[in-house]
């Protein structure tokens, strides 16, 4: 595996070589604008950006306005980034084809929603048992794994960029108490993704649902158990009336980044400084959306604890085990049917064999010892 | 504690209303330079950013690098940060009095060297046992951590940013085998700061020497121990020469931020465009300086384990235990001298109390249970 940084500077400078005949006057400034009123003033670029996520949904929608607001104040007055919700402009499963084909100019989303259009995309989100949201940025960054996700989009006529992590998620919600392997056979357990083809293969049925859906299928018993996101997200959609135990950990999104995918042809006519704002205020949304879902994520578990008597519970080892040597199994299955998401298979995966190693004795270490201050 | 997150736009806002009166044209813009050729065009604006890093000291001094070469790019041309390595305009422990009295109008460096200015600033750095990145972003931008820091430091006439973190360090280098407390009486080692004060009450002796001088006073015995950072500062430094043991973990510094601070005058002249991109480049700073970190640390770990041959060794849980009971000692005695220093040690307490429950079922646990690939 590459020790080489990926060459950010290099690759945007390029993009902005591109750029440069489409570059705009500045005087889109709004305070510079009155300096500049000899009729030269350029408009302000309007962007579009259509997202996965409901309006202001915790965390991914509040990281996706929030990400749009940076960019603008960043441009100060030059671009606007106009967000669109799922369903405002394009359905959320329609982001990847709208910025494709240009509907819109920028799309914030999960990669492994795009597993129909690249298989290799998934890993560019979150693979169970695989890297937590620090490890994630140290692969992308700086492991080799950025410059793959471009190589993977390019067909696409995208430009990636990371934007956010949700960091490492919950196990879900379940009506049946998990002690064994047996305990999986026949559950029903809406879970989608990689996660539902582990449950599949380890004897369990894994449901679609959308989110509208799932407290009822809860109640009801039309479902056995749930994941969703996180205690936060999870406290909103109440499922903690719908389900009696709660179980940990989230072993298929250990450290869930999201995306911010750009329109190519926009990408190219941006003036640098404005490809260095997109850049920027990305990279500053990682930090911001991990910092606001660690911080809800801790008051909200409090507070099923302390106010809604929740259960908690951790997975059975065997479980964990066996799981995760199927996480194994499909992988390598999919690696011998794809060359790219072998490609992409393998730079992950000497990444965490590269990294894991050194949380053990950093960070995990250190968490396993602390005792309440 | 507050839950309500840092209310970062007000913030912005309300001193973007004073530097209004300042605000330059955006005509600085070299692209857009050649259509605003009526006189107006603003000289760039020409900052000067001190460090307390070596030039290009991995990590640091490279992350202070990429904060300065962000703001210019997010500029498009209107600002230039030029940095000064540690002697270069200040030496490394003025970059506090530098910025505060304007010889530069921006500096990156810890929070936990002013202790003398503002003794409760060392919790915006890192506490020993106490908070990782990931948690103390949490902190910092939701948990009411960076308001606190802005009010410690507003006496002083500067506004900080958190801009970076190295991750959980590494114990240090040892000649001496640690097996038990008993091994810690009249241990001579180099390790300043909160972790040199707690490794004093244990019966050690606190050293402080500069970087320089480390590995010559290791090789000859005059001193048993010392640390620095992580494997990939140690390893440049050549320690695994000097030393037979590493030890694991860092238990004196579990998640350091970085820092940087704007002189408040500078900070209220700029316009609210490029106020932005000092806050937003901080932002992503910490995003890009935690992967190159965590990367390179990785790497370097398994470089010094397999061509070295070095002997990882944990601290015995009965030293760990004994150093964590110190640290809470020392936190209360300091807390009952100096009510600032209470007032941010009762927040930063309250929320490691909050998100530590949180890790331990979510990221500490999954790490915990992952397998080799």
């Amino acid at each position: 595996m590459s020790d080489k940084p990926v060459n950010r500077r290099a690759f945007v400078s390029t993009a902005g070589l591109a750029g440069a005949a489409a570059v705009l006057s500045a005087c889109g400034n709004e305070s510079a604008t009155a300096n500049c009123a000899d009729g030269v003033a350029a408009e302000p670029i309007e962007w579009k950006m259509v997202t996965a996520w409901p309006r202001d949904f915790p965390g991914l929608g509040t990281g996706a306005a929030r990400l749009a607001d940076y960019i603008g104040r960043l441009s100060g007055g030059q671009m606007t980034v106009k967000l669109f919700a799922g369903n405002e402009l394009v359905p959320p499963l329609e982001v990847f084809d709208a910025v494709s084909r240009g509907t819109a100019d920028m799309g914030h989303s999960a990669s492994y929603y795009w597993k129909g259009k690249a298989p290799a995309a998934q890993f560019f989100g979150s693979v169970p048992f695989g890297l937590t949201a620090q490890e994630m940025n140290a692969w992308l960054y700086r492991g080799g794994g950025l410059e793959l996700w471009r190589e993977v989009y390019a067909p696409h006529g995208l430009v990636p960029f990371p934007a956010g992590n949700s960091g490492t998620q919950m196990g879900g919600w379940f009506n049946r108490e998990i002690r064994s392997l047996a305990d999986i056979k026949g559950l029903k357990m809406r879970i989608p993704g990689i996660g539902g083809e582990i449950l599949r293969r380890a004897g369990g049925t894994p449901v679609t649902l959308p989110a509208s859906e799932i407290y009822t299928a809860l109640q009801t018993g039309t479902i056995d158990a749930t994941e969703w996101v996180g205690p936060w997200n999870d406290l909103a959609l109440g499922l903690f009336n719908a389900a009696r135990y709660y179980y940990f950990p989230g072993w298929q999104e250990p450290g869930s980044a999201l995306e911010a995918m750009v329109n190519k042809a926009a990408w190219d006519a941006l003036p640098s400084h404005l490809q260095a704002a997109v850049e920027v205020a990305c990279q500053a949304v990682t930090t911001d959306m991990c910092a606001e879902f660690t911080w809800h994520n801790a008051v909200a578990l409090k507070q099923l604890r302390e106010e809604h008597d929740v259960e908690l519970r951790a997975f059975p080892d065997e479980v964990m085990a066996h799981f995760q040597q199927l996480t194994r199994e499909y992988l390598d299955e999919q690696s011998a049917a794809d060359p790219m998401f072998a490609r992409v298979h393998a730079s992950y995966r000497d990444c965490l064999d590269m990294l894991r190693p050194f949380s053990a004795v950093s960070e995990q270490y250190l968490m396993n010892l602390r005792e309440p201050g």
